[in-house]
Order: C-alpha cells, then sequence, then structure tokens
C-alpha cells in the first residue's frame, strides 16, 4: 500500500498517517521527494479497517500494489489445477466439453441429448434443473426431478453432470446428484451461496457475473477456497456492454487472463454470452484458441421447440458440425479433444 | 409479440408460425405486406415457452410489445404505492431519509450515530450486520449482534431500522429485528432470496444491480410482489461503466423512468454510487429533484476510521450542512422532508 | 510517477530503471521496503516517453500521481470561469438556459421557436446547421443556409447562437456566424478539429464523447486551451451504457465532479442524453441541483414532424411548463434564471 | 417500420398516423388485433423525417425491421470483397499480417523493424505519422517526415503501408504515400472525415469506435461506400466496458458478426484492445479463429523504449514466436499465412 501526500503536506498530517498505519499493525516508510512525499506500508493484514485512510488530511492517493487474491493466484501456485471427475480431467491437456439443454424438459427428451452427445465424444452433460429466470412467470425448472433425469441419464450414458445451484440450502441435495456444481453468473457475488459451496468438497463451476472484474471474479473463487474447496473452475460468460446484437459480450481476454492470474481450470460458455447459435462454432474455437480448458456449449433436439434458450442452442447436426472443426484446432494448439467413445462390433 | 417474416418467405414458414403459436394458445393474425408478412399475436401466456420462435425457417425477428412485469407496472395501479412503517411514510409527499453507518461496528458508534441522525430529522437508521464484501478477508459484519444493538438503538431514539439479509434463511430473523429488510445490488438476481422475501410481509428495500437493466430490476419486483408482499421500495445505487472517477454512475434517469413506469416509491443511494462523499451532497440534491421519493446515505462519527466505506460516508458536520441544502430544494419540488423532533424545555 | 518494483528484483534491475527515468530528464528517489523498493520520479516533462517504463525488468507497476491537465484544473485557476457572450454570462449565478431545435429546417419554423424562447427567458438559440448523422442518408444539415437563418433570427429576437461544427475547414466559417461553437459527442477526441477551434477565440461549447472519461474530456479541453482559447464550455451528455430504456445514460456526477475538477463553465443536455422528452423537466431539474451552470434543450413546435430527433424535443406547452418548475429551484439553490425580457405597454 | 399502437387507440390516431406515412411517401398496411392494431409501413425512403411518429399520439413503440445499412450489407452481395494492394489481397483465403511500431520515431529504427517483419512473412507495415494523443502534450507524431520515411522503408522491402489520416485535408497527402489509409476508432463518426476518404479510391481501414454498436461501424462504412469508395477494411479494436484489467475489452464476437452480416473484410487489433503484450499472441489465435481476415499488431525493437504505447508491443523474439503459433492454426481453420519472402543463396 503507497501513500501519496499532498504538495507540501505538512509533517504532522504525514505523522497522522503513519500513526494510523502503525495502530492497525502496518510498517510504515516515508520518502521525501522534492515536493511530495510518499509513504509505503508493508503488510496485508487488516486492509479493510484502511478505508478510510484516502480521506485522512494531507493524502491525495492511496495505492494498492498487491493483489487482493491468494489461494487462487498463480504466485501462490505456479502449476495448473487439474479437477479430476473420476477420470474426466478438466485443466489438463484435454479439453473439457460440456453440452445439453438449458433446461432438463422431460427424461426422454434429456436422454435421446444425452445419448447424442455420448456419441461425439462429450463428457459431461449440461443441464439446468433449478432455472434463475427474470420473469417469476417463466418456467423455473424441474427441481429434484430434473436432477433425477440427469442423474438417470448419467447412469445410462457415462457422462458427468453439472447443474446450477440457486440456494444455499440446496447445496447438499444438488451436490449429492451432480458431479459439478455451477454457481450462475447472477450469483456470482451471492456470499452464502459461496460459503456453502466452499463448505463441499464437490467441484464448483464460477460463472463470472455480468458486472463483475476478473479481479471481483477471482475474489469470489477465493471465497471458496478459502472455505476448504480447492476444485473450483472458472466459466467466463459475457460481460454487459452496450452492444445489442449479443446478448452479452464474450470477454475473451479474460480467459487468457484468468489462465495467467490463476492456477485454476478456466472454459467458456458462448451460448450464453452471444444468445446466438449462429456464433457458436467460430466463438468455441477463439475460446480455446485462447487458452481455454474446455467449452460449455447448449444444445437441444429441436432448438425451436426449446423451453428457454432456443435461438442460442445448437441442434444435433451443427453441434456434430462443430465438433469437427474444433478437432483441428484443438491439435494445432497442442491440446487433445475427448476420445470418441469405441464401437462395438455391429454397430453402426 | 410481432413476428417479423423474412423477405418472401413461402407460405408453409409462415403456417408453421401461426401453428406454433396456436399450440401455446396464442391467436396470430397475419399482416400481409407488399414484400414481407408481419404475424401479430396475442395473449402474454407462455412466452417464455416461444424463445425458439426467432429460429423458426423463415422468421427475420420476434419483437415483444408488452412489458413483461405486471403487478408492479403503473398500469396496473395508477396512485403512488406509499409504505407505512409505523407512521413513516415511504412514497408519499415527505422524503425519507435513511441514513446510518455502513456496517454496525459496536453499541456505543452506533448508539451515537442513531441519536445524532435523530436530532436531524431522520426517521430511518441504516447499518450493515450481515456485509457482503468482495474480499473474504474483509470484516464480514456482527450478524446477530449487529441487529441486537440496531434494535437497542431503534428502542432508544424511534428510529426505524433497514438492514440487508444475504440469504434466504436469514429472512425470518433479519425480518424480526428490522423494519425495512434490503436485498443488495448484488442479489437483485438472487431468485431464492426474493421469493422468501415476498413470503414475508416486512417491506422490502429492493437495490439495483450494477448490471441490470431497468426491466430486469422492475421484474426482480415482480419476484417479491409475485409472492404475496407488496411492499417494494425500489433504490438506485449506480450501475457499472467504463467511468473510473466514480465507484459506479449513478443512473439518475432511472430515478425517473422507475417513478413513470412503476407505483413503487423510488430512492437512490448517492453514497455507494460515487464512492466519494464530496459529491454526495450535490447528488441528492439530484436525486429528489428527479423525483426521488428518499435517499439512503452512509454517515459515521469518523470515517477515517470507519470499518468500511469511509471514503463515501459523511461526517456529522457534513451530514448536517446537507440537510440543510436538501431543505430549500425539497420546498421548491412541492415535497416535505422529516420534521426535526421537538426539543423538551431545558434542553440545549 | 511512482515505480514498484517486484519482490526481491535485483539492484541491476533498479539501477536500470533510475538510469531510464534520469535520461527523459527526471530524478529518481529510492524507498527501500522490506521485501520491495519503490522509486519515486519527480518531474511532469516527457511522460510519453516512458510508456514502456512499467515493461522494464523487474517492475511490478507504475502509478501517476499528477493529474494530466493543467490549464483546466481547478489547481491552476482556484475561482470559476465565466464566459462572457456580450451580456449573456456562462458560469456565474445566472443559469444559462440554451434552447432550440435539433436542426435548423427552414426560416419560418427557426424565427418560430426563436420568438416563443426569447419570451421564455431564453438567452441563446440552439440549432444544427451541420448535422452528424449516423446514416449518409439521412438530412445532413441546411449548413450555410442553417447559419444565415440562425444569424437572421438572432438579429430578430436578440438571442446569442450556439450550433455544431464538424470540420476543422469548417471553424472559420462557423464562428463567423455563432457566438458558441459546438463539438459534439462524436468528435470530442477529433484533434484536429479541437487545435483549429483552438486557434480561434469563439466559445466552445465542448460535449463529452459517449465513451470518453472525464479525464479525457478535460483532456480534449486541454487541447483547446493549449492552443490559446481560454473560453470552453464543458457539456455533459450522457454515456453508452447497457441500459436500453434510455438513449445514454446522463453521468449526473460528471456534473459535479468536472465542478469540482475544473474552473471551466459546467452545463448538460438532457434531451440527447435520455432520448425522450418525458424525463428532460426532471432531468433539468437534477442537473442543476448538481452544480450544472446550464442546460441546452430541444425545443420543437412540433415535434412529430421535426426532422431529427423529434421524440426526445419538448414542444412550446412542455417547455413552459418545464422553464415555470426550474424558477423555484434554482432560486433554492441559490442560482438565478435569465430575467424575462420586459414587455411594451400594450402587448399581451 | 412497424408501428404499434396503444391499446383502444381511437381510429382518428391511427388515420393520423397513416397520413403522415403518406405523407413522406410510405405505404400504411393495417393489422387489427383484438385489442391493438399495429401498422406496418413498406419502403425505406425519407426514415429520418420520422423520427417524431413515435410520440404522435396513440402510439406505443415504432419498430424498424430493415437494417439501415444497405452498400456494405451482405444481402447486397453474398461473396466476400477482396481489397488488392498490387497482389496483397485482404479478404481471401490468406491471412493479412500488418504489423510495425505505434510511432514512426525515425528512419532506423522503422528501417529495422521494416526488414525484420518482412522476414518474417508480413506484407504490410504499420506506423503513425499522425498520432492522435489523448493529451496535447504528448508525442504528436513526425506528420509528413514520417510518411517519408514509411514510404522509403516500403521501397527497400517491398512492404505496404497502412498509417492513419486525421483530418479531411489531409486524406490527400497522406494517401498519396500509403497502401491503406487508417481511421481510427476516436474518428469513427468524424463524418467530414468519412466522406472525404469516400471520394478517394484508396484503401481504408476503418476502425471501430470505442462506444460505438456494430450496426454504428457498419453505417460508417456506409458513409465511406455511399462517397463512391468500396474498398473498406473493418478493424475491431475493442470497446469500453467497465472491466479495467485490458485498456478495452475485444469484442471478438463482433470479429465473427462483421463476417455475417457484411461482405467486407474483416481484421483486429489485438495490441490496443488488450493494451498488453503478453495477451496479444493468445487474442492473435482467437481472432482469426472467430473468423477474422488479418490481424494488426504492435511491433517494436525495444518496447521499453517506445515513444508510445510501449507495454502493448511485441519485440522480436515474441513477434517471431507468435507468427509459428499462427502458422498451424491457420492451417487448421482452412486459411493460409503469407508465405515466407525466399531467400537468396548464401543468405543466412
Amino acid at each position: 500500500m503507497i501513500i501519496v501526500m499532498k504538495l507540501n503536506a505538512p509533517q504532522s498530517q504525514v505523522d497522522a498517517v503513519k500513526e494510523r498505519l502503525n495502530q492497525v499493525g502496518l510498517k510504515p516508510h516515508t520518502i521525501e521527494g522534492v515536493e511530495k512525499q510518499v509513504i509505503g506500508a508493508v503488510g496485508n493484514q487488516n486492509l479493510s479497517l484502511l478505508s478510510g485512510l484516502e480521506i485522512m488530511e494531507g493524502v491525495e492517493k492511496v495505492l494498492h500494489v498487491s493483489s487482493p487474491y491468494q489461494l487462487v493466484s498463480r504466485e501462490a501456485k505456479e502449476e495448473n489445477s487439474i479437477i479430476d471427475l473420476g477420470g474426466v480431467k478438466i485443466g489438463g491437456p484435454e479439453l473439457a466439453i460440456m453440452a445439453g439443454p438449458c433446461a432438463v424438459e422431460d427424461y426422454e427428451k434429456t436422454s435421446s441429448i444425452g445419448h447424442f452427445l455420448k456419441e461425439q465424444g462429450v463428457s459431461i452433460l449440461r443441464g439446468g434443473a433449478y432455472k434463475p429466470r427474470t420473469s417469476p412467470y417463466s418456467f423455473q425448472g424441474l427441481e429434484i426431478e430434473g436432477l433425477e433425469i440427469l442423474y438417470q441419464v448419467a447412469q445410462e450414458t457415462g457422462l458427468k453432470i453439472v447443474s446450477e445451484v440457486l440456494s444455499p440450502s440446496d447445496v447438499e441435495v444438488v451436490s449429492s446428484y451432480v458431479d459439478v456444481m455451477q454457481i450462475g453468473a447472477r450469483n456470482m457475488q451471492n456470499y452464502a451461496l459461496l460459503k456453502e459451496a466452499g463448505k463441499s468438497l464437490k467441484p464448483v463451476l464460477l460463472k463470472r457475473g455480468m458486472a463483475c472484474s476478473i479481479e471481483e471474479w477471482l475474489m469470489s473463487a477465493e471465497y471458496i477456497m478459502a472455505e476448504g474447496n480447492p476444485h473450483v473452475i472458472l466459466c467466463e460468460r459475457g460481460i454487459k456492454t452496450f452492444e445489442g446484437y449479443t446478448r452479452n459480450t464474450l470477454d475473451i481476454s479474460a480467459v487468457s487472463l484468468a489462465k495467467q492470474l490463476s492456477h485454476l481450470p478456466v472454459i467458456a460458455d458462448p451460448s450464453h454470452s452471444s444468445g446466438s447459435w449462429k456464433l457458436v462454432p467460430s466463438l468455441s474455437k477463439a475460446i480455446i484458441s485462447a487458452g481455454g480448458d474446455g467449452l460449455i456449449i447448449e444444445v437441444h433436439e429441436n432448438p425451436a421447440e426449446a423451453w428457454c434458450d432456443g435461438p442460442q442452442s445448437l441442434n444435433f447436426s451443427t453441434f456434430q458440425n462443430m465438433m469437427s472443426q474444433l478437432h483441428p484446432v484443438a491439435t494445432a494448439l497442442g491440446r487433445t479433444m475427448p476420445e470418441l467413445p469405441k464401437k462395438v462390433k455391429g454397430e453402426k
């Protein structure tokens, strides 16, 4: 922490600042410039008690030097963290492809989508059972029934499951069904939920909030890790900007930056960020090119009749086509795509 | 809902769209332009099932005509809603002034601030007991102990209390201590919390999310009202923009607009939106001039030593000065300020 | 300028930074912390040559302490600057009300609007002769013919004229007709135009760019002043944000802040920022309450048939009504409104 | 254009709207819903005269159906436009790599950079001779001397030249030296400059403004094409958002979208959008993966001593490394990279 004093601030004001720093246990050092004095304070503790420093008399500016996150930081752990879901690894050389419908609608449709995705080499099935909807009058999800359906499809196909949790009191039940709990963009700063997810050891997919800076995103991951759960996957999904052609603006730089700043795996969601299936294949290629460790993509057998987010869902044929485009790009980047399941003799 | 078909879309595609509308119970009407056809659909139900309409073949654009909120809308209720906290009214001609520290720090400081504010004509004391903090290492609030302190100061002073609730499971306990539960900006789309607050009858102060549109804000109010709680106060507190001089950008137009679109009371928070006490007096005057029904302002006896948000807190003297500026402006606008408490003989 | 070195950066890297500072004429001072070293550099010259400093080896961060604007800064000149247009003063106790149509359409309409505004106490007529339009197919303005019309109406009414200039080569002709040259939001960083306007002594109304920070806005004013023209009026007119209900988001804090940071007069444009005439009266009251020195407002006799920006134009009756609301607010703020012209006996 | 009338608007109001449409030459068609009437208007002319329509009595909403750009639209021309700079093609299968220093500093450095880039397979040299700088006190560019240097290096190396033009009066001189005139982000809505560039036949690189929507960007390209110059290259370079870790937010979706909406070539600038050389390689791969036709990248022999934008400049070694990463990705995408120059025998 560096405190810049105003031009010709009297010594008494400098002393008051130094005393305040001493009070909370920081050691002040002064540099005497020709006109301005600068005070450096070493230490990281109790910084939240010092918000008032910048309005002490004689203080021109307070500058923070250290990054506020610790456990999630690459300085804390140099090598990449790899989250292992019983054999399916996120953050290693193999890209993680998560796909599925926006919402779980019923068993038949979910099972059909699940089997299709399995054949395409997808290893993780996404599907909303608890849905955060802007309108109280929109479909709110099948809740436990939806989790049961996902679980059944997982048993049939061997797919792993990722699904959203909306409330601290649902963490226990959701984590008993899924392999990865998703905390959605709207809940990225729902600290009660973050803490509860941190008390579990279930992997957490943490989506970036639509108005949240990269630093705030990493701080929310820090909340989960600080409670004891190191299994966090970061997911960029677009931020709010003035541009209206897309639903949100995919912050592709955030994918690269999060990889540089943190050891955690980073994936991105081209479906929610764009709001348009026509952009999903090119954005998916861009995300892995920027260093992303995987993708989470909406797929529906019949998007025109999906109960939510139809316009951004790929159908089976456009998804298959996209996967075939991703393969050579992954190879060019030195990454691998999930292997296709081996077909038993006689299968077509 | 209006569906614009592509140039020369064949009749079969038009028919498919009309059939889909019929399926979910909407009545389609067609207008034949020279080149393009337009289909109007009357009805408001099941719209969430129709997200996929815009990707049906031949469809160029889908346009929504009706506003998605109903109970909060001024069309639903023409006269202003007034929230009555046992005599203190929000939304009537008298402006509601809520003030107090960012966080409840201890009894002595809270009591001292409370008595000061009471003398200034403030009728509602704000103070955080549960604090949503970006960092897990920052002070997280005194929790129940903080509520106890607020309650005690309320008993002593006659002030009403507003304090934040962070989790659905805390709604019961928080609402047993306070007169108004605050749902903060970070939780504006925490639907589990909105629903729980909607099941209570305790008034709710709903802050606008930093990346949330005015429509999304009204939809979150709709969540609370749809559960049966009509006592909602809207609070603008700044949105995220590229401007870095201020902590957020106070959307002053949102204050005026929310009053036009909804019958609910609308207040604003000049402290959090600006992040700087030097802007609070002028923004406060602007907020009431734009039609705001009140203010929520951070005040601390010694902002330089506040445990959080010191830079945006007024001290006693700057608050007093601001109140004296607000009086003539309120009068000019045809509004009244809360009456000062009558002094007993012998008091100075 | 403060350079924070990385943890345990070797002395050779510290020396390299100090040498680079010496090279461009700055004097480095070092502070030795327990773990990190910090170098302060005194001086303001050649800073633009130092952009590369932050990527020198061992450098963690470069922090700028001084504000980059000088002539426009309140530190440079403590008292308010007042721009005097032959008796009509901007920046003094009297508020400046500028009003008129978006575009000059023809003599009759302009004259009719001018005479109406004169009676309402307006002292400056706005009207676009050169129009910056998003589409090349939209009406581009009457150009010189428009200036002639404005000049004629000014002669008839005694109103002063403000009108936009789009190109450096038009500065001479526009400034020969108008009392204030407007530089629009889209041209706020058109440095060729700023320099040309700076070579004139004609007052300049500098609108803030829609994506420009307050600092960038003041830097653009600095361009004009650095060329020798001290007569700059700052005008806030809304920034681009995600909110779509309004055309732009009026940054009301920027009005207060610009008054604190600079000695120049600051006005705002409630018409362009909101895009809706229904918001103009309340925003106008908010602007002057926030410390604005005046307003620039679109008024048209028949907004429904205006050639541009009809939806944000007040008509005669709504403008008159707004003026009557502004009077008491101005008085409450200790400001005055322009006096109404004295009527000659016998006039109604 | 579709006009939605308010619930139960009387026939007289509907008739007034239809009359207004007829007045400007549009043909109205009415659709009678059960409760609301909708009027469709066919035709595209004089739309700018109709801004006032939405405030006519009884009108609820006016919806625009057609895109406002025509010449730049892919509907107008299905196949990709290819800009041919004497053999170097932009918009075809081969990616266009433009690179060079932010500013031309002197002949020696520019020549050294030019020869290095030539060897790396770059075909177009970028370099600023006229610099738009936020501060009037920053280095403003060598102007004509800078153009002379670029021209000389082009002669020596066979590289094509792209350089920025800031003012309409400089279009003639700049276009006499360069192969592509750049119009920068700050001038994207400098219509006087766009028109002047449109009167030339010199190819124009049009950067997207930092607060400009994709539609506004295409409209600015339309300005150039409407004047008769079809040789426009679109360049995404980041938009202003709340995120502060990067200088701007690269809108990767805009690259894909612009390719879908328009036939013009689309490139992007990873240097200015990120502000950090460490992000340039991964963003470059993302840009071409998203469908970009090329890149414009800042390269300097010694970024720490560059006169501007050092932190975002690659040095020779990081540029070379990036090029080697781009090759396999280009191949995977079915694109080609520029061929390396054949070495004469005896060269190392």
